[in-house]
């Protein structure tokens, strides 16, 4: 694997503003073209702590010499801000399925569950409603199409687990764009139940797209379901480094684009989420390389949105997580920050690393490995604590489902000055940003449920029969 | 030790509004009296991670039913909301000092100085400013006065840890208040230099004030110099706890108001710091009950500079933190968030609990002390695991410096579902809300020493003879 220089090609987009910002201005709604807001994108980068968001600006800012996007609507005064309320029904804690319920049912239901409160109540998905409402909707993920974040936009389960379901949901829901990842819930060969989903899309009149030259061909005269890849998608750092997947997966940037095209085709707008999934992942396996460079990916996905949405004057956009995940910090850099920059020349991401490790590799091998992926020098005994920490299975050495990640996290700790507080979600306020019509309407602090209501409303769509909790 | 109700009498001041804040709306500048700020209450809670505030807000919500102050300010809409980069001139890590000084300086320092840049460059604090514009000014803290975060707005010296030069430097600046802990810089009993710097600042002039009841008796005919403790004042909870300590130490909010009394005698207006600097001391020590009773305390500090600001009209207030610390989080607390429940019913700090241990007390015995303080049941090897980790040093087992803070807050880690990323800064974009003439001019996002000229500005003093960096 060659080091590509991901970010001097990848972040092509921009948004139009000055970076540098002089003086502070506050978001002028006048800057929008009529009151309510025909367009909805609702950008979601999964698992976000507050740490994870500085970390990826200072990593664009020293590496490029840019700003985030996410940063630079806020220094620019472009957006309003508010601090989330992430809570579900049972827990100060929130998942990713009752988090997306929140915003797509206007309630909130236990950890786990899908638009069904705690005692059987289903609440009615917004994307249904937009749709009903004649608009155009659909979602893009770096994970799996069927996975919480998006499915809570779009269905009712008592599992988020029900995934092969929820595909089958889809299929029924025909919603204008589904991208993302999860071959494994539509491919017959990968199904318990053996059907062809694919041509069951098919026949119910969609457009199935496999890879990245399909997706751009699509025209939109059918609704598209895509799916890049068997589960999530390959972290961003992952892909920009090597050549067969950078042509075949598309980034988050280029299926929003992607999306927002074919949406923007119906007169009565659209309303898309756009979920940066992996973020969290990377978090779950305090991944530092993944981490950062998804969540650069997500803030390109915010340009091209930004972009959009800045020139059309008609359209809300909301930049959001729905709850932290590992509280993740740079601590002790270092003179000049030298530890953080190891970051800067990270060609993959740990999973990445750590599924080269083979039963016959040695202490010596790894300490190569980890100095020519990710530009860190590991002592001895930290090359020989990792790997005793590999679960013998099986098959040996090698177990692709016990990588030992929050071991390698801790090791490279040391060396990248970035720690972590846990391997799981946090109940932390989280970032909210609005911009477009309806967006100075929000106070500088929401419950993720209220978001459902707010969304209706700035949209001239009736109010939720479901009253918020 | 008994139990107080510290929340249920501690509490006293709230803010004037609903804290359930019905439509959200948006900061009014027209409430306020003029276009510039006659009075600036500039609040730090030192070392506030995200993590901190969340989990404050969550302990007095669910304790006692109410928001935190400083988010009630955010949903009600009362306050403008900003995000603040913390570095200094040689970290993306700041210490207090560096942050302070951005502030008091207008210019980023290397890390340990006080507005002393780089090159030797001095750069005039802004008290001195404010002070020479005919403004009242001064500092209250539940550090030593003589500490980074006061001395930053005060002060110019090339290390922070020169305290007893510091409250030399206070003599002759001869501010209007000043109140904290300290005693060692002023006592001639600990001064390696022998002065008697409490007689000196009497004979310079100033009324010199040693506990709660004789600050509450000040009239401010002359400045005040207030030194309540030998070095950090207890943890609130500490102080609450013990009735001794409770009659002799003032909390944060004591000081503010107190400071607030004598300095609004002033008609030209006057400025006052605000620091919480004992937030930072219990994230470096990974002391969770310690650091959400010290952040509450904090918080009732705002109540009453809001309260104050809300009457006046013509005062300005800055809620914030120089930098986060620890990037502590709330992580699965278990069915009914029991686990994290248990901080509502701790007694003391992790350091007081600690210094109880000598070298005589059995495991069975910390299970014993662990469960009456903090309600949390320790397995014997947890228990085995701390005793551990105490150093033997000369006096035997127990030894005040280096208790082990860090092995007991991670032990505690999985009782009270509060986890840590670090005992250091980090390097996290941090909350700051603004209120009062001149705030709606903050952007979403700014950099800690663009706030020394907005303070010169919006109080109508003249900028900066010192560029910003």
């Amino acid at each position: 694997m060659r080091r590509r220089d991901f970010f001097k090609n990848g972040l092509l987009t921009t948004v139009g503003f000055s970076v540098l910002g002089s003086r502070p201005i506050i978001a002028k709604p006048n800057h929008y073209a009529a009151d309510k807001a025909k367009n909805i994108i609702f950008l979601v980068s999964d698992g976000m702590s507050s740490g994870t968001l500085n970390m990826a600006d200072l990593l664009m800012r020293h590496k490029l010499g840019k700003a985030s996007n996410w940063i630079s609507l806020y220094e620019s005064g472009t957006v309003g801000r508010s601090l989330m309320d992430t809570a579900s029904a049972n827990s100060f804690v929130t998942d990713s399925a009752a988090a997306g319920s929140a915003w797509g049912g206007g309630n909130r239901v236990n950890n786990g569950s899908l638009n069904i409160g705690p005692n059987g109540e289903e609440h009615r998905p917004i994307l249904q409603k937009f749709k009903e409402e004649g608009k155009a909707v659909g979602c893009v993920t770096s994970v799996q199409i069927t996975h919480a974040t998006p499915a809570s936009f779009c269905v009712n389960q008592n599992s988020r687990n029900s995934m092969p379901q929820i595909a089958v949901d889809y299929l029924k829901l025909k919603f204008d764009v589904m991208m993302g990842g999860g071959r494994e819930f539509f491919d017959p060969s990968k199904r318990s139940d053996g059907r062809d989903l694919y041509s069951e899309f098919e026949e119910n009149g969609f457009e199935v797209v496999k890879d990245k030259s399909e997706m751009l061909k699509a025209t939109g005269t059918k609704p598209v379901l895509a799916v890049f890849s068997e589960d999530g998608l390959p972290y961003a750092i992952d892909r920009e480094n090597n050549e067969e997947l950078k042509k075949s997966i598309p980034s988050l940037a280029e299926m929003t684009k992607k999306g927002i095209e074919l949406l923007n085709k119906n007169q009565n707008g659209f309303v898309m989420q756009v979920e940066g999934g992996k973020v969290d992942w990377a978090a779950h396996g305090n991944d530092a390389s993944a981490l950062l460079y998804d969540q650069a990916d997500f803030d390109e996905a915010v340009g091209v949105a930004m972009d959009f949405a800045m020139k059309d004057k008609n359209t809300l956009v909301i930049i959001t997580t729905d709850h932290g995940n590992a509280n993740p910090g740079l601590f002790n850099p270092g003179p000049k920050n030298v530890r953080f920059e190891s970051i800067f020349d990270s060609k993959c991401s740990n999973e990445y690393l750590l599924g080269q490790i083979k039963k016959e590799t040695s202490a010596s091998q790894v300490i190569e490995m980890v100095n020519h992926y990710q530009n860190v020098t590991l002592e001895k005994d930290e090359a020989s604590l990792l790997l005793k920490n590999f679960t013998v299975g099986e098959n040996g050495l090698y177990n692709t489902n016990k990588l030992p990640m929050e071991v390698f996290g801790q090791i490279l700790s040391k060396h990248n000055a970035i720690s972590w507080a846990h391997s799981n979600h946090s109940a932390d306020f989280v970032e909210l940003a609005a911009y477009g019509p309806g967006s100075e309407s929000l106070s500088g602090f929401v419950k993720n449920y209220e978001l459902h209501n707010f969304l209706l409303e700035v949209s001239g769509v009736k109010r939720s029969l479901f009253a918020s909790v």
